[in-house]
């Protein structure tokens, strides 16, 4: 297949997107609801189909040797197929995130002014292996009413198809517009390239995956893009805080899942709180195998841990490490978490409500925390239902994301022949 | 001065920026109020210091023989300088678009999430030669809680600095922070090259001015950057409509203002309404000194009209010129929108419900009118008080932006010390 060949295949399916995004625009919100639960119902049915493509791709990613943790996240379980189809009925449940008025206004020459919610359009996702992702990131776009183009991973490239004409071809059988899910039909980089210059017919494009993905993707396409970069989480235990309390909340945000994106980087301690807290903290610590960098001030209470560099204050761990640095007061410890943090999710645990105040006034994330654990940064502990990702971005959506931010407003105004004087 | 000089310059401004922003974003709405009384105050007491700057400007751009018009956009006046006091003060007025409650609610576990409207941070402002623009911006900016960081155009320097420095002091004297309000103090193209990469200090860019200002920030800036490229503008003559009020509304919606971004540029016409409206619009549009550029059916019934290409129908005029089309039915003139338009503001002039319907639906623009003029597309018109730009992008902001357009959001979340299980 030359280069021109797979522009005009990926010309054609963004056409098509645009059609379908037209219709999508316009429907009910009980037609896309019923699609939806006719797209769980599909998957299911459809589910030998789905994993003999599965176990295609098993086999290729056994033959290249890929790892245990890879190969895990490739393989679709019965559990996974319930998951995908509870995920694609919960998103249909949900209210219909179109056609909300956000503002009415009459103006004094009689204009009606109507601000009112509207899909995006086309939204083009790039992900990596998980198929799940296919059918969870599809829910919510078409929910919102946009349609969907999607770029997987090259592992997981036989169960992405499978799944995808599964989605848009159930999606069609309950009168949603042909076009809503298409899988790009190619796992080469050229094709994703081509795709990132679509901007006449992609709106919005969204990479889930590591930082590498995300950067690739954000400095070639020429539409906009709503990103995740990475979590430098913070926590500041101030003066005054129930200590029991926070070491439970530190355990929970460092050790239950150190892989995800809301977990504990750095723990800053105020400095009226360290001679009593911190060998407390780590002897927990040491029970949890967590890794401590420390400055200087923290190694003189607690001398086994290791000496903290600049780079551990910027560093997403994802593991079983924690940076340490003992802090004057709560100043400090905004400053310190302005500078070095990534605006994810950053807390307080305090009982002092003019820090309280000070600290979540001042912190610039995009959750703040007080007296909670940063692990609940995420659609479905906020009650959004599932999300798309978490937005590190301040443009547009900011932390979760769910059905409501895969959406843009418009002004409809109605009039009776008024003119501008 | 060097490169490296100039950024070192850049730099510090970045970070005075930062600070100050920190602060403004806790400020109570009652000290940003007066701070933007105090700094309309402060223009009219600095007059005299002001233009002798700006005389300096003229005396250069006689000089250097710029255009009457150009020299008119440079000119400050006591009615310029009203305009510019009575726009801070209209700005001052507004409810604080900071510290809204978006949205609050109570999870089982016991969190309390509270989603509140917070600042950007720091916004770029980026703009040619009405010196206004300076004091316009800033105000709109500092509403919202935003340091602003401006680059004004050279021709207008010495005005631009002057007016920056004195709402900065002025907005000092009345509590805002010192670095509130910057001017860049170089007119090379160097400096904006160097702040466009300030992403680390710089949250957000807006551009003010022509299409090649707006590529060329987009295509350097690394921080997001919220635009307006073009209004390609259409009204729909529908099948039946009340022809006399259609007239008055295209008149309007064409001469009024033709250089306005909001201006129609292509008027479509149904194929039904053509033999009875073609040659009353021709006849308005000869007296108003309008040419037409039509395609075949339109030529057809006026033939003194030019024979239109496709650029024309690409075309954003900004003169009294006006692109024609004959249509079969809603549905083509909606197609027509959505792939010539820029999605800006697009009317029906139409007294058939399913068509009006149809229309608004579909048309994929910030703004749809219905049977009234796209020159109302304009933040003072909409009722939002001062505008600093009508964005056709849909991420984010979409048609005219006010102060509340210049917000992001957070999530405050408040616990007793929840984990996550």
């Amino acid at each position: 297949m030359t280069t021109d060949e797979m522009s005009a295949v990926l010309e054609r399916m963004g056409r098509k997107a645009k059609q379908a995004a037209e219709t999508l625009a316009v429907l009910a919100g009980d037609v896309k609801r019923a699609g939806l639960e006719h797209m769980a119902d599909a998957l299911l049915a459809q589910k030998e189909k789905i994993l003999s493509a599965n176990k295609l791709d098993l086999e290729n990613a056994v033959k290249e040797g890929i790892s245990p943790a890879m190969l895990d996240r490739l393989t679709l379980t019965d559990a996974r197929f319930a998951a995908m189809a509870d995920g694609l009925r919960i998103v249909a449940a949900q209210n219909d995130p179109v056609g909300k008025v956000l503002d009415h206004r009459v103006r004094p020459n009689g204009l009606d002014i109507t601000k009112i919610s509207v899909p995006f359009g086309v939204i083009g996702i790039i992900y990596e292996s998980r198929p799940n992702v296919t059918a969870d990131a599809s829910g919510i776009c078409l929910k919102a009413g946009n349609a969907v183009i999607l770029r997987g991973g090259r592992e997981a490239f036989n169960s992405n198809m499978a799944i995808a004409e599964t989605l848009n071809s159930s999606a069609v059988e309950a009168g949603l517009p042909d076009g809503a899910v298409q899988f790009i039909p190619w796992s080469c980089r050229e094709a994703v390239s081509i795709m990132l210059k679509m901007d006449k017919y992609i709106d919005l494009v969204i990479p889930r995956g590591g930082e590498g993905l995300i950067r690739a993707v954000t400095s070639q396409a020429t539409m906009p893009v709503l990103k995740h970069y990475k979590g430098v989480c913070h926590l500041f235990v101030d003066a005054k805080c129930d200590f029991d309390s926070a070491l439970d909340v530190i355990v929970n945000a460092k050790c239950q899942r150190p892989s995800a994106c809301n977990a504990l980087e750095t723990l800053l301690i105020h400095k009226d709180a360290a001679a009593e807290f911190a060998p407390r903290f780590a002897e927990v610590m040491r029970k949890n195998k967590v890794t401590l960098y420390a400055d200087e001030a923290f190694r003189k209470l607690v001398p086994d841990a290791l000496p903290a560099t600049e780079e551990d204050y910027f560093a997403e761990y994802l593991d079983l490490k924690l940076a340490v640095r003992i802090v004057d007061d709560v100043k400090t410890a905004v400053d310190h978490i302005n500078f070095y943090g990534s605006r994810h999710s950053d807390g307080i645990l305090s009982e002092i409500p003019e820090n309280i105040a000070y600290f979540t006034g001042r912190v610039d994330s995009s959750t703040v925390y007080v007296n909670a654990s940063t692990r609940f940064t995420d659609g479905g502990e906020f009650g959004m239902g599932a999300e798309i990702g978490i937005s590190t971005d301040k443009l547009h959506a900011r932390g979760p994301m769910g059905a409501d931010e895969l959406t843009s407003y418009k002004y409809i105004v109605r009039g009776n022949g008024q003119i501008r004087k």
